[in-house]
């Protein structure tokens, strides 16, 4: 299978925020375009909680990649101009160390004995992989979803990190409603019996608590305006529908099956509630006395574009607000996109239309 | 333990919708006020999935009902004036006839050998009960949520079943968001292996699937917005902290933990699938050749008050406006409340204020 990852070695040991240490950690990542020799073109991606460092296709991995359509050479994020990176989250499984990596310590798979994971932690990895490419300040820091968390505490920990900042349907801190649903997330992962407090295999694994979890997940990654369209009340054929009391009928119920089957076992399930706990520990506002505008006044950038979308229920309108009025505040010439989107918080991966032009024109600006 | 509920012995064998039929069937029911010698102040209420028939305290049963400042003497639904009734709904399990109870044919619990159940099964048997008690036609049908549903039914299949309507917070016909929340409810509890299909018991219960439901609905009834203002990321006490690996740690999860544990062993988890897909088929369009609006254009009543509320995720204020415009068309007077509750779905349970004050306009000018 073509693979365009390298894999950088992070400083050992790597202290992590609430304590304990990675020992010959690494993270995965790919890159497209070239470095300029002032080396002050560089993009830096961070992404959500599940895509892999594969944004786009590339000469060594033609497949297409998770953001496929907003860069490369011509595209919003023109690698013809930038030198775009993205890594594997820490803690995540595609590549990067995480729960499912060999813990040097004892040789065995590390499970839950992987410290504890929180956003910073992403954030000063990232950091020590841009700085080991020999990059002294991204000309822009790009976030969405988990990853626009993850660059708000990249810019806090390291407030000259970058000229600009592309923040996208994303939040300052954890808000209850969000912490709700991952918190039921994962308490179907941990509830199914197969999880084992952690030590699954490949013969016992946690398929239904991992289906329940994505399916959620993928309710309110989505709108109900865009599914009434879609969706509407269409049934399934009867030969569609499984043989089983309370079997799926509705052509929703097998659009969420579909998207659980394919994600159950390609991630997996320790790394998911790490990552998952890491969102939720997420609060901008410890930077700032508890204040996330104070926070905020630390991040040293010239512009920002923030985008958000207003049928997004999980990252809502009102937290894209904040960050935009919070960078302003700290000096940023900041551009604010409200997008009406119909997809809810994944517009951003599909309405390509609107976040594209929002992004290509930002860019094009710099 | 004090009891008010009286019991209904429903036509027998009363015929379902979908084929089948039940035996011996009865609806648990209790009354408040007087029904007068014109029999013509008895006001309905139709309930959501859960409630019991005790909507509020009366000289037999004193302890607090669910709608308990709603309706009394002197309270919005006024029972010095009018005689309120509420039935446990068809296939619940709070004492009428459902899947927990016993199958006649056989001695054995139903189980999943109960006929499919749909709301317009519901509104027969409440209208069989309403002719019973020697009402020709009610003043006042109220539904809320699966209730307010459960009455459109009821007024499509008995259009000169009511002079007056109160519709809250419901739906003419389930949409993809709301069938998507309660598929993945019920699998998580069809996914329990204690569920058996059907065949739990006491000892072996499917708590983790009903547990999962219920927070699941929680969420759904509420507002990410009531949220932030009650819970923003207040923590948990270290103590009242579960001892295990990922354990709650926020306010907000021990609250639907709270929720779950009182719900989990006092629902039959087989009724909760029958009522959710009762919820999930119903369709009020199929009365006006998948018209929605012609479907409603069958209701003969003077006048109606349709209720909703702006932050109800799960039966959008789009959905009250369609109801409100439908019964216009079909000549009734309308008056349309939208109200900006905070507390969503489940404002009409809370938010007595604003709620009661509409329901207490509305029906003292009848």
């Amino acid at each position: 299978m073509p693979d365009a990852r390298r894999y950088f070695d992070l400083p050992s040991p790597f202290a992590m925020k609430r304590g304990g240490e990675l020992i010959g950690a690494k993270l995965a990542y790919e890159t497209w375009g070239t470095l300029n020799a002032a080396r002050d073109n560089a993009c830096f991606i961070l992404t959500g909680l599940s895509p892999s460092a594969h944004v786009a296709s590339n000469a060594d991995d033609p497949s297409h990649g998770w953001w496929e359509e907003m860069v490369g050479p011509g595209k919003p994020i023109d690698t013809n101009r930038w030198f775009v990176i993205c890594a594997n989250t820490l803690g995540s499984c595609k590549g990067s160390t995480g729960p499912a990596s060999i813990n040097p310590a004892t040789g065995e798979i590390y499970r839950l004995d992987f410290p504890d994971l929180t956003l910073e932690d992403v954030a000063n990895a990232s950091y020590e992989l841009v700085r080991g490419l020999g990059i002294e300040r991204l000309a822009c820091l790009i976030g969405n979803s988990m990853g626009g968390m993850s660059a708000l505490a990249y810019l806090v920990l390291h407030p000259d990190g970058a000229h600009t900042h592309i923040s996208i349907s994303t939040a300052p801190q954890a808000q209850p409603f969000a912490i709700a649903i991952r918190s039921l997330q994962r308490e179907a992962i941990r509830l199914d019996p197969n999880w084992k407090q952690g030590h699954y295999d490949d013969e016992h694994y946690p398929e239904a608590g991992m289906s329940i979890a994505r399916k959620l997940g993928v309710i309110t990654y989505r709108s109900a305006m865009e599914w009434v369209g879609r969706f509407a009340r269409i049934r399934l054929d009867s030969e569609e529908r499984p043989e089983e009391p309370f079997a799926y009928e509705f052509q929703v119920e097998s659009y969420l099956a579909g998207h659980a089957r394919r994600f159950v076992r390609s991630f997996d399930p320790n790394s998911y509630l790490y990552l998952s706990r890491a969102s939720d520990w997420f609060d901008i506002a410890e930077y700032g006395g508890g204040n996330v505008a104070a926070a905020l006044k630390r991040i040293r950038i010239e512009r920002a574009l923030v985008i958000g979308v207003s049928t997004d229920i999980l990252f809502p309108l009102t937290q894209q607000e904040q960050i935009a009025g919070a960078l302003k505040d700290a000096g940023a010439g900041v551009d604010f996109v409200a997008l009406d989107s119909p997809q809810g918080h994944d517009a951003f991966l599909v309405d390509i239309e609107r976040f594209g032009a929002a992004i290509a024109r930002f860019l094009a600006s710099l």
